[in-house]
């Protein structure tokens, strides 16, 4: 991430990443106040054995983009929302990449998706990780399904309070 | 893609990945004209061997986050650009995502970038096509050079007029 | 809905289709969290004798559109606000839809007028209800004069103070 | 609609609905020009039998919100697409609703999806019309299916020249 | 204004008019829940002997738009803030009227500036109430004088503390 | 207007204001280019007897609110339609006036409203022209009214190819 | 800055200034309230040796534009964040500046990179302070850098803790 | 410049300063595709005794905060217009520079003003060159001036066909 200020964005990243069991590690690389320790983390990169990138920043976000520009690695870009603007800075400026230099762009603040979609591509040569990924999206799929049953047996009004 | 309306734009990633030596296979697949066959093709896409699966749409755009919905594979999704509202419609429909289901959404019309983004994720386990993705990056850096260096050697009015 | 989140929302259109002794069901259907539920659930509402559908959803909001892609039932679309983009990320996914698959789109977090809305569909063949219509429309053209007598006849500023 | 500058987007309203096989009248209504018509107009309606109302404006499109204001029908809302803005003024002027009176809103310059909406309504009571609307949905998956085995049946550049 | 919810920020036009000693009426006249109450107000006015109308709303706000059709007197539109968008959706519903009827638009939340603008519509066969304008203005400029001499005669620190 | 590239918008002023018969003059300003002439003309305005000012200008239109700062004289503010934003920018900088400095904002190249609310507001004070603009009124309804009158009497489709 | 009310934004100029050793001057100077003492303090500032201007201002914000106007001076521009619109009005008043006029526009409340900015300008012909401000880009490296040192110490959580 | 598509706007940059005879080079450096040249290219900057540098890119427009980033040299940025979003995610991209990393952004395609703004900033310590900015500033002026009397002198609709 750029700046320890998106720690608590860019923590659920990691959160989804521990729990679909996949290692990774976290740190902060601002493209505009470091950019020597940018340079040399893309470059390194691939050598240490890293597969996938998430990158997440806010405002003017250059840091996705700029470690994409400098890594064959396929990038994970987080727009982090923004004060004055909603985010849409930081969208615009991760999404909208030349040909060439693509960023994988995820909804403003979705640090948990990138995560996930980090592991999907992990998982392209990964069997027991799609299997795990398979198993998040059926526990997602059986909590929709249980909240659904206990709205459908009861008065809206009650399942509001209780919430 | 939603429709052959958007093939002169999505026929760029099937560019980009027969330069990158890539299997594809390319259809129409309607989300919304079509959401039999939507769920079908995205049911079956895994058990077919498929590593990454692209899809391009404009407007509600639908059929990415549709397709990420049903399958384990990464999807990356290409908003197309739009006639009233620049795009940003397919923009949003396609990045904004909920938690848990990730689209790789790249720029407005960057069906290029997703071919490569793509790529990117099957050279995750391809070392062979992560060579020919440096070879391709090495290829835009150099055509930028001798650009470069064109223009520094004349006057710019000049390169202007040969453009 | 898409999700309990949204039943703060959308319970305002249950309670303007009780007012209104409108029958109705409530639950939850997640388009990305449970692709086969959706379908399952609009294929079967027409059998099933339901006459409209409304379906809430916020960002990438995907459930209206893909249910009018499934029912031939006509589909009442709610965009929930959100919180980066204020809800025009769910407002274009839902009201942007291609030529053939309409979503009746209303306000964002409109809950209330989609119920009305829903009524006033099956008032066309409901004269009874039609009535009950007319006397609602009535009943907020009433306390608007009301209030609009008692400002007329103070101060203004005493008005704000017991507001 | 607002003003016969409207008729070429509004009259994929007219075409559907002669399609779909059902009744309708064409006129112009401006809110801005003749609100006595406007006032007239929508006050009469329900009496003399009309079922739905289909009203598109662009800009500060009042007409849609000021004909639901005054009827008790339904009313379809169409944004017309504006040179300055791209019809985001139309959109908001016709969705944007206060709680009490809505407008079904479709896509910008979607006539089309507001001809077969107010079908939708109408077949809400008319079995015949239901299967006429089915047809039509049954007939557009096709055409895409056709076009999606062409696509797959030869290379698509071939396909892009031919369209 | 279009109803009580606005008072709060439709009593600035008010406490400008009392200042300026313009006299005026203050009532709720909703476009959408009594549309036979803003006809008959709007085509009473001149007859009424008012000169200006000050009309506030937000959201889909016809409220301005509908008034300036029906009356021949100058008409000030006054967008107020929402809580989704913020108010470009009633900004955009008043101001962008189509040639014909305009209205006299003014800030998101601007009471005070329409309050303002009707007293100089007024002023331009009112030379009293003209000096009293210029008055006004001066005592604006003398405030910002003596806080910038206050500013600079000490540490800014000391002058943000003071706020 | 603030550059003679706004004079094809503009102009528009100048014709309703020649068909209404009331006086004006029409020259170029600059607030940015010519700042001292800004300040003389402004300030001029009244003690040339003037009595309201239409200022276009497009981009960071600062003409219209300047005008206003300067001048007791009410000021009508037109938008200039620009190519990167379409008049975004300008309506922006011509409607978000700060207390105190009211500008009557019309729609993005809405000169001839900008005409039409000019003379509205001479109106206040001048009975004949206020007829005037009840006349133009009248003849846009009944151009409506005529319009829908040939619509309703023929097949759409042969309206539309004679438009 | 145009209005007291933006002193704790503009304050953060004067800080970076103080850090760096920059002599300044901070005053108010509202473009809408005093543009005597605009014309008057832009017209004077390059003979009183003034080297470059910071303006603030939020809304309609002219001042920047206007100082840029009346002075050869370069002028920086700061657009302050606004409750409606978030700026974005602010943002396009100042930086869509006509050709021949530039401000050089920072982010929205931006205003210690204003004052970066104006040394950076001045730091042209003052090696002294170049150092200064090579030493406070060092100053930002090295406190990224520690942060990452920390965060990569220990659990991210716990880092999130004592944040 | 980041790519030879900008030239045709960035050549505005290059006129000014043959115009005020300030000498500079002109070249094409890629954030993204050359991020080796970009880097090499802003840290020999200040050594090879530039005083300021202009960047133009549009898109996620990097190349201005990422110079700005590795040079102390002022920056100006200029935000290109796109095709989908008007430019909009070019400005976003060049003027949202967090804390720490300012980049003078001028307007949407506003690359003369670029130029003019660094003719500023090195006539900080060049008292010809300012003397050089005066003139071309009279000059406009005195344009507008003669077009002002041009206009004054004729009918509109004469200097209309005239243009």
């Amino acid at each position: 991430m750029g700046s320890d200020s998106d720690l608590s964005v860019m923590s659920k990243a990691a959160e989804i990443l521990d729990l679909l069991k996949v290692e990774y590690e976290l740190t902060i690389v601002s493209a505009h106040r470091t950019p020597d320790r940018l340079f040399e983390y893309a470059k390194n990169a691939e050598g240490r054995g890293i597969n996938v990138i998430i990158a997440g920043a806010g405002g003017a976000a250059h840091l996705p983009g700029m470690v994409a520009a400098i890594t064959v690695l396929p990038v994970v870009g987080v727009p982090v929302m923004t004060k004055a603007l909603g985010g849409v800075d930081s969208l615009y400026s991760i999404c909208q990449m030349p040909p060439g230099i693509p960023v994988a762009t995820v909804a403003i603040n979705g640090a948990l998706n990138a995560g996930l979609l980090a592991a999907k591509m992990i998982a392209v040569g990964d069997e027991a990780l799609r299997e795990r990924l398979k198993d998040y999206a059926k526990g997602l799929e059986d909590m929709v399904i249980k909240k659904a049953e206990k709205l459908e047996s009861q008065k809206y009004s009650k399942y509001l309070e209780e919430m």
